[in-house]
């Protein structure tokens, strides 16, 4: 089985890469992510609705507010990354499917007019965004450190306090610094994992 | 900005990659999924708990019994793939833990005991690896066609039937036919979804 992507870029994003628990100073700049986000954003969501919202922790404020959010395993390497995101969902992402899908003209109101309809396809959505834009931070030859142990509704208050968003993941963002890898577990096997009817 | 991915790279994955909805009669191995779940597995979730499941997605009677359980939509282009693929979630993925998180041995009991929160990590990270699926396939110069447009309940009772699993997604794969692809419709820029605080 020969892929179309090179060895290179398999290695880069899957074979070399790994969660970084630790970074160097070298900051990460805005226009670094807006990059990525302009990369991974052509990536499929349903009926292109492209619900991921990142927000990226600069000050050292909105590190504070964030970081005593997060379970404790993972507020010194948050305190210590030069960049954090959150990524969240925005539940009225269905505002701009007029604009997104423009050839259902009617999807805004016939399927996502109700809050549970929206939060249920939004999440998986900006969820599989999660996924494109981790591979996407180490496609700019960076380390992600992607984590779910934090106060999710603290966070929610803390951030998104009009309701409006919801935290799914927090990102540090860097290049790795000393001892940043854990040894890599074992994964499943294609046979425990793939089944074929 | 200079990304570590080559720009053919880029392209393939995202720039020119595009959702298919027509195939042609290549076949698609089980091989060739194999190969790319052997990639993508990399990739991180939390706790490495890797609760993604493929079901492919070969036989005439198992189509048959997935593609009346589609939206009406979705039916004519998944009864032309070569092969489609449930992705799914195993609500008992805690199962594997002591195995895939060794460091922590009390992981399984300690926080994915009760069926709710393995449903709620479970679907999070299962959806993150769908993410990682979806360009592992196209890092296999194969087009994906994801879809969310089905009964899912009906689909789980088909295919899960003793509630183990529920589906996320089903994706058509193969290479692009005739008119394989929409025009490509606006996404969110950079400003409208990222946020610096």
């Amino acid at each position: 089985m020969t892929f179309a992507l090179d060895a290179t870029a398999q290695d880069l994003l899957f074979r070399e890469a790994h969660t970084a628990n630790t970074f160097t100073d070298e900051p990460v700049s805005e226009e670094q992510i807006e990059a990525v986000y302009d990369l991974v954003k052509l990536a499929p969501t349903a009926f292109n609705q492209s619900p991921l919202r990142i927000t990226l922790i600069r000050s050292a404020e909105a590190r504070e507010r964030l970081v005593r959010r997060l379970a404790e395993g993972n507020q010194a390497k948050t305190r210590s990354a030069p960049l954090t995101a959150i990524l969240s969902v925005d539940l009225e992402f269905h505002e701009r499917l007029p604009e997104l899908f423009p050839a259902m003209p009617g999807l805004k109101d016939a399927v996502f007019a109700e809050r549970a309809a929206r939060e249920q396809a939004g999440t998986l959505n900006a969820t599989l965004q999660a996924g494109y834009f981790i591979l996407g931070v180490r496609a700019a030859g960076l380390a992600a450190g992607p984590m779910t142990g934090f106060d999710a509704a603290g966070v929610d208050k803390e951030f998104f306090g009009d309701g409006r968003q919801k935290a799914l993941m927090v990102v540090n963002i860097g290049r790795p610094g000393p001892d940043a890898y854990r040894p890599r577990a074992p994964r499943l096997s294609a046979r425990d994992a793939v089944t074929t009817l």
